[in-house]
This record gives structure tokens, C-alpha cells and sequence, in this order.
């Protein structure tokens, strides 16, 4: 049976119209204000010809005007595909194409990406946000209920193999995303959710979708800066933070003696397991850090520590959140306490499946569970502790980077024969990705690295390219990620 | 698409086990606690043969018990009928065979009642909560998952004609109810729900669902108690109550000049419009009343008085909880400010539907919208006052009286020829039901309160029946019963 909910933001507006929604800056929005700005620009989107079902591309920085973009584009039952903008013009264009976008909205500092990928692809209608507030605007009428089971959002992701699939996240899936964190983390009267992470991500949107569920305010920063951020959280303001571990590193290396407001009650932390050192020194100064497990497919964290095990499982991600199940696969069986293995999940804030992938799809799900392809185990009582992500999967400084992606690139330049990537430790990114090549015919480091240059986003281009005689490989020549560390010079391994 | 949740006492007791899930006088459990004595009841519920979606009946207390065999019987996926025990025999009889119940399980304070059930209906299979916990263990599996769209509980209401009518309540209704009211009022980790209103209705069995879904303890009273119960809410253990005006009333009244504990957060007042003059003596004291309005039809309140409004807005029921919606009806027009008219409501917690009544399902929804029969307005800015509970309903100290119901068994009187029924204001109760009769033949009002005696629940029995000439009726000979009371004696006239 299918489940409709009223429209998010316009029965926010019409429950609850003074409370405060966004915060940026020195300005404030309340959820009726922010309903107006929304439908102000739908009916400016409207006269583009844009129109119910159809699929508009965003390239948007954490500013106000985007949050009015995003929910416009949900009023009026549109799919949004969220674009990183650290990505070259053919990444940008891929998913553009892939994703079928009718239309591009820039942020008006992103002119020149946007004219990059006018050279390359035509076609495609764009706009900037300047633009857009010049437009007439064309009346329209604002959806009376989200179905649970429309499109929301798109958000593109790198396998272990092959193009970047676009995953798509359902109403439903926002929904439950927001429930079962609630669930876990409560929900206060006074609440307000620090969004320093780029909305484009599935943590900064999340985050967006939260507050209007809740009620409660977003404070929005354009760029995280742990010494505003420090201070933000001294005030009594915010009560919960979104991080990945290189944030929280400069927040606690920036902190001094005075901790933070007694009301800041969560530090989400997400993005890769964090370093044991990192959490005990939160423990020490008062940091109530709730570490957390997700991605793009589970809308945002799916296991989160709670608040009474906070200290007793540090370096935990938790338990499941209420709607949501894990499992870890070994050799078919599961759930062996402590024995490693992949990680499973199921949920209604899951994926539905990647966009154009059926062969994807046919992969990662079985009877109805995501094989994440990560590694872990849980302990005797239920906890999940997680090992490494997707064999392969690099992230660095909370983006998520695929060997595959760039060992193509790699493979693409006429003088490389074989190409392997990993990541090796780094102390401000977390991780850095690095290659290994074996040549046909002799090319410098430096031509790889600017060949790399042109075709990936800049933190996915290898710290360091080493070339080697040949790279380790298993019995059926399948590269052996995991062991390309082994073939290190001596003085840089780890 | 069927959305699936884990099992929710399963999960919960694997998410937070040590957490406090019962408390009743001086015991307490916790959610491993209780869903260990779940599965011992459904193991031997398992023993009589019951098994995934029949139907048991319930007669029961406020007793841990009764907690344990309403998890007991959702953990074997059996639908569970919760039966007034106010109720005759007779009236208890229909409502087994109508719902087809396989068992009866009485409390045993309720043996004399069960006795009376078995001489009039035999073939039922019949235990008591003594001899089911003498019974042997069968071996079960408890579901993983509970399915939404299952039906969890049945619970019947009187119509404004024949029989009374089963609401179906799915695991989905409880679902949404518990989530709407958690969007509106917060889960605070410290929470812990009173629930001294009967289990058997919607009040009470909410409380249950609520407290397995958050993760907080529901502190369980037999019977309501004026006394005890504000001496609990000065502690600060009880942060949320639901009440009935009767039952708030005598709080106030017996309420010396210490208010409550600063933690006791929320007064959940439903069952009925409340008289202003009580509202106000609350805000006087301090006391956090939150109007709502319900049904058993919305599985527990549906439209609730949000914080910030609870003084602005004294009066009114407020505005639907995120997940629902309302509107008024009036001449086939909706939502006209002040224009009052029928109220519909629409959401995921409100009913799939009545049991086997094909007909009364045609009659009361309408494009997805529930016509609940009551009357009322909104204002400018959409929030509801009630004005008059489905124009006949009479609401006694929280229980529903329906005339025609009580009109059924005077008429079947051989000297009653015409049957009126209405509800008269009355200071303990609320209201309190009145009868007309027009008679063929002499009879007094003593045997006419005695027959009824041996057919109604005792609220029901009319406090006075009057003899009439005539009822009123309109043109097409149809009773209103709003006219009653202008027939009766000067000296009772309201």
C-alpha cells in the first residue's frame, strides 16, 4: 500500500510557521519564510518548462539560496541530482547525461565549471542562481503530499568497478533516514543541526531534510573552519553536529580548555572508522561523539552508537537505528560474533536501487539486503564494529574514492600497461590514494600526475605514482588491491 | 510497496535491553525483561493451537501480565480483539463471534464474566491468565519482522446505527500514531508515559506501542487514583500522562497547592472536548495540558495542541500531527475559517477500515479521507475546535455511548413503541445518557432500567428514562435526538 505524507516543508510551515528553519550567517529563516522563498522559486524553475517528474542537476555551495532551490525542486515533484563540485567537467557530465538532467543550477561562483561543461555538452539547459532570480515567475501549484515512494534525490557514487551509479533515494528513504535517527537520538524542543558539510553529500542533505521533519532549526556554514565551529559550539546554539574524522581532528586539536556548551549533545560522526586516539581524546574533553556507519545508499547513517554505550564500546558504530537490520556475511553463514566479514543492511531508508544499473542491482541486493561490500564484525552483544570500507574504497577527508576510477585513468594513458591504486594513512585526510604502474614504454611521474589532472576531481589524483615490475595478482590475475602495500619503498610503508 | 519493520519488542530489546520498559507498584522491567516473559506466553499460547493470523480476545486489567501477552500475541503474529469489561455478556458474545476469535484469554478477576460467556457460547475455547501460566511451552518463532499493513488489534466501537463495529489496527497505525506524536511532543531519553486509562482502549494501548517504539517506560496503574497519581507526578519518574477530562478534573481538584515535578512534561488530555474553566484552573496550576482530539479509528490522537500554542490556543485541539492531515466539511466546501462542519481526517495512522462492514467502510471514507461523523471548525490560522463528538455521541468519564445502541434495547421492550436517547452535562462524568420512551403499554421506569441492566454495560444504562407523548422528529419521521432536551421537565433542562 502505498504511503503519502503531506509535503514536507508545507505542513512544516503550516504546524509550526514561526520556528526557526535556517540559520546562516547573521540571517534567519522561519519555516514559513522558507516555504515562501521555495515556492518563489519553483515558479521561477516552472518557467524553465520544467515539470513534475523531470530531473534537475544541482552545483551548489552550502549557501541559503540552495536550501530554497532543493525545496523548491520538491515542491513541485522534481528529481534532484546532487553534484560534487570538486569533480573535473566529464565526471559532471557523466552523471549529467546519466541521470537524463533537463537542467543545470549552478552557483553563480561555479560560471566557469558551468561553461566547461557547455563546451562539452551543448545541449543541456542551464541556469545559474543569479539567472534564476531574474526569471519571470510561472504559476504552479506546490504538491499536496510526497509519496513515499517517489524519487527524491540522486546522488552519484564510484563501485569497485566501472562508472560512478547514480543512487537513488526515495521520499521514504529521507523519512526513515530522519525517523530512525530521531529514534535514537531524540528529538528536543530545542534542538538546532550544524550543517558544515556540503550539502551534496548525503550528510549535509540529510541534515536539511532532519529539519524540516523535526521542526528544528539548520545552522548552514559555507565552509567548515573549526575555530568558528569551536566557538559555534561554546554558544548553546547548536545541539548537534554532523562530522567525518578530519573535522573532528581540527576541532579537538583547535580546542582549548573550555569545552563546549552543555547543550551541544551530539558530535555524528561519520565518514570511515575514526582512530581509536581521536575518540579517547573526545572522551577526555567532553565531547559526546555518537560514531556512526552509512553511505550514500543508506541515506545517511543506518548504525549509530547510543548515547548509554557511548564509552563502553568506543570505536563502536553502534546498533542498527529502530527501522533498520545488519548482518555479516562469512563464507554464508552469519552473525558470528567477532568473526569479520561483509556487512549487510536492510531498511525502508535503503536505497531502491541505482539509476540505469540493473546488472548493479542485481548484485548488491539479495532478499531484499544491501550488500555494502564493507568489512566488519559484531561483538557478542550486537555491535557493529567496522573494518575497513568496501575493500578498496579510499576516504579522504570524508570523500569517498574508488581505486577503480582512477586505475581507468591510469589505464588510459598509452605508456601504462597495469595500474593499481590504494590508499595509505595520512594525518590531515585520513587517507590519500597512491599508484602503482607497470609501463609499456618510460613516462615521468609528473606526465601521469597531469594526466590524471584533466580527468579527476583533485582529491582523487594519487599523492604519489610509483612504478614497479609487476603488481600482485591472485591465481585468476585478479588484482590484489589490499597488497600493493607490500611493493612500497621501504621508507614509506606503513 | 510493503514496508517492514524488525519486530518491535525484539528489536528494541536488542537495541537497548537494559532499558526500563514496565513499571507497575513497586516492579520493574526492563525491554529484554519483557521480551523474555512475551515469548514464555507466546510459547504457551502456542500450546492451545494458536497460531500466525488467528485471532485471540482479550479481557483484561491493567496488569504487567496483560503487557506481556499483547507482546506475547504480536510476537506469533496473531490479531488481538481488546475487550471492554465493562461490557454484558451479550454484547462481549458478539464481539468474539464477529471477530471470530479462536481463545478468550481473561484476567481471572474476569472468571465469573468468562462463566457467563461460556453458558451462551460454548464452542469458545477459553483460558485464564492463572491457567495459561500452567500450561507447558510450545516451541515458536518469534517473527522477525512485523509487516505494516498486518492487522495488530481490533477494537470495537458503537455506530449511530446497529451493531458495533471492529476498527482495524495495523501494525502501521500504531506505527505512524507513535511517530506523529513523537514529531509533536519530542522523545526525551529521560521520558516515562503514565497510563492509568484502561488498556483495552486505544489510550491505553497506544501508551504500550509508544513506549517499545521510543525506547521509555510506560509506569502501569491498575486503576486510576487521583491521589496516588499526583503524589507520581511530583517525583519526576513521569514526564507524559494521558487523561480523560473526568480524570484531570479530579487531579485538579484533589491537587494541594504544590504543582507537579518540573520534569512532568506533557498532560495528554483526549476522550472529548474539555470544559474551559478546567483548562484554565490547569494553566493557573501550572500544569502542561495538551489538547487533542482522536479516535479509536486514528489509532490515538490525531490533531494535538503544540507546545507553543497550549495558552494562545486555550480550547482547541490544535493541529494534525505531521503525518495526517483534516478538513472540514460543510456543504460540500472545506476549510472555511470558523464555518463549522464534519471533520475528516486522513493519515497513516487512521484505520484501514472496519471489520467484515463492507457497507460502513463505503460510508465513512471518502478518497482516502475518514468522515468521522464529528462536528467542528477551524480557525484562521487551522487549528481545530471540536464542537460535538459524531453529533449523537454521548462521552461518559472517557467511555463512548452511542444512543442508537442503548434506543436497540428499550425498543426490544414489548411496551416500548419509540426510543430516544441523549447525553445531559453532568459534573462527575462529563455526560451522562438519558432516556424517552413512548409506550404501548403501562410499564415502570424500574423495569425499564432493569431490562436494560441485563443488556448494556452499566455506563450505558440511562441515569432517568422519561415518558413521552411523542418524540421530536423531522419531517422524513427521522429522531433527533439533539431535541430531546427540549421535552424534558422544566427542572432538569440544561
Amino acid at each position: 500500500m502505498e504511503t503519502n505524507i503531506p509535503n514536507f516543508l508545507k505542513q512544516r510551515a503550516f504546524l509550526t510557521p514561526n520556528r526557526n528553519a535556517l540559520v546562516y550567517e547573521n540571517k534567519a529563516w522561519s519555516f514559513i519564510e522558507l516555504f515562501e522563498e521555495a515556492k518563489i522559486y519553483a515558479q521561477k524553475i516552472s518557467s524553465l518548462g520544467i515539470k513534475e517528474e523531470d530531473t534537475v542537476a544541482l552545483l551548489v555551495k552550502n549557501r541559503p539560496q540552495t536550501v530554497f532551490i532543493i525545496h523548491a525542486l520538491q515542491q513541485l515533484r522534481v528529481k534532484t541530482v546532487f553534484l560534487n563540485h570538486r569533480l573535473t567537467p566529464s565526471e559532471l557530465i557523466f552523471q549529467l547525461k546519466d541521470s537524463q538532467a533537463k537542467l543545470l543550477v549552478s552557483d553563480d561562483d561555479f560560471i566557469n565549471i558551468q561553461n566547461d561543461i557547455h563546451l562539452l555538452y551543448d545541449s543541456l539547459q542551464l541556469t545559474t542562481i543569479q539567472e534564476l532570480k531574474h526569471l519571470p515567475k510561472k504559476e504552479m501549484e506546490v504538491v499536496n503530499e510526497y509519496i513515499l515512494s517517489d524519487i527524491c534525490s540522486v546522488m552519484y557514487t564510484s563501485g569497485t568497478t566501472g562508472n560512478p551509479k547514480g543512487v537513488l533515494q526515495t521520499f521514504g528513504n529521507h523519512w526513515w533516514s530522519a525517523i530512525g535517527s530521531a529514534l535514537n537520538l531524540g528529538i528536543k524542543e530545542d534542538d538546532a543541526w550544524l550543517c558544515t558539510v556540503p550539502i551534496f553529500h548525503i550528510s549535509g542533505l540529510s541534515i536539511l531534510m532532519r529539519s524540516v521533519i523535526y521542526g528544528i532549526p539548520v545552522y548552514l556554514m559555507e565552509q567548515f573552519d573549526e575555530v568558528r565551529v569551536n566557538r559555534l559550539l561554546q554558544t548553546g546554539n547548536i545541539t548537534i553536529m554532523s562530522v567525518v574524522g578530519t573535522m573532528l581532528q581540527r576541532m579537538v586539536t583547535s580546542l582549548n580548555g573550555q569545552g563546549y556548551h552543555e547543550k551541544f549533545r551530539c558530535m555524528l560522526l561519520g565518514g570511515g572508522p575514526a582512530p581509536r586516539p581521536l575518540l579517547e581524546a573526545c572522551a577526555e574533553k567532553g565531547i559526546p561523539v555518537f560514531q556512526s556507519y552509512g553511505m550514500t545508499e543508506t541515506s545517511s547513517q543506518i548504525v549509530t552508537l547510543a548515547p548509554e554505550d557511548s564509552i563502553r564500546k568506543l570505536g563502536s558504530a553502534g546498533k542498527p537505528l529502530f527501522p533498520a537490520q545488519l548482518k555479516i556475511i562469512s563464507e554464508g553463514k552469519g552473525n558470528i560474533p567477532n568473526e569479520p566479514g561483509e556487512i549487510f543492511v536492510k531498511g525502508p531508508n535503503v536505497t531502491i536501487g541505482y539509476l540505469n544499473r540493473p546488472e548493479a542491482n542485481q548484485n548488491s541486493f539479495e532478499d531484499g539486503w544491501l550488500k555494502t561490500g564493507d568489512i566488519g564484525y559484531v561483538d557478542e552483544e550486537g555491535y557493529l564494529f567496522v573494518m575497513d570500507r568496501r575493500s578498496d574504497l579510499i576516504i579522504s577527508g570524508g570523500e569517498n574514492i574508488y581505486p577503480a576510477e582512477i586505475e581507468e585513468v591510469l589505464l588510459a594513458h598509452p605508456n601504462v600497461r597495469e595500474a593499481g591504486v590504494t590508499g595509505i594513512a595520512d594525518e590531515i585526510w585520513g587517507q590519500v590514494p597512491i599508484g602503482f604502474v607497470v609501463l609499456n614504454h618510460p613516462v615521468s611521474e609528473d606526465e601521469l600526475l597531469s594526466f590524471c589532472n584533466q580527468k579527476l576531481a583533485k582529491y582523487k589524483i594519487p599523492k604519489k605514482i610509483f612504478k614497479a615490475e609487476a603488481l600482485p595478482r591472485n591465481a585468476s590475475n585478479k588484482l590484489l588491491r589490499r597488497k600493493l602495500k607490500e611493493i612500497l619503498p621501504k621508507d614509506m610503508e606503513k
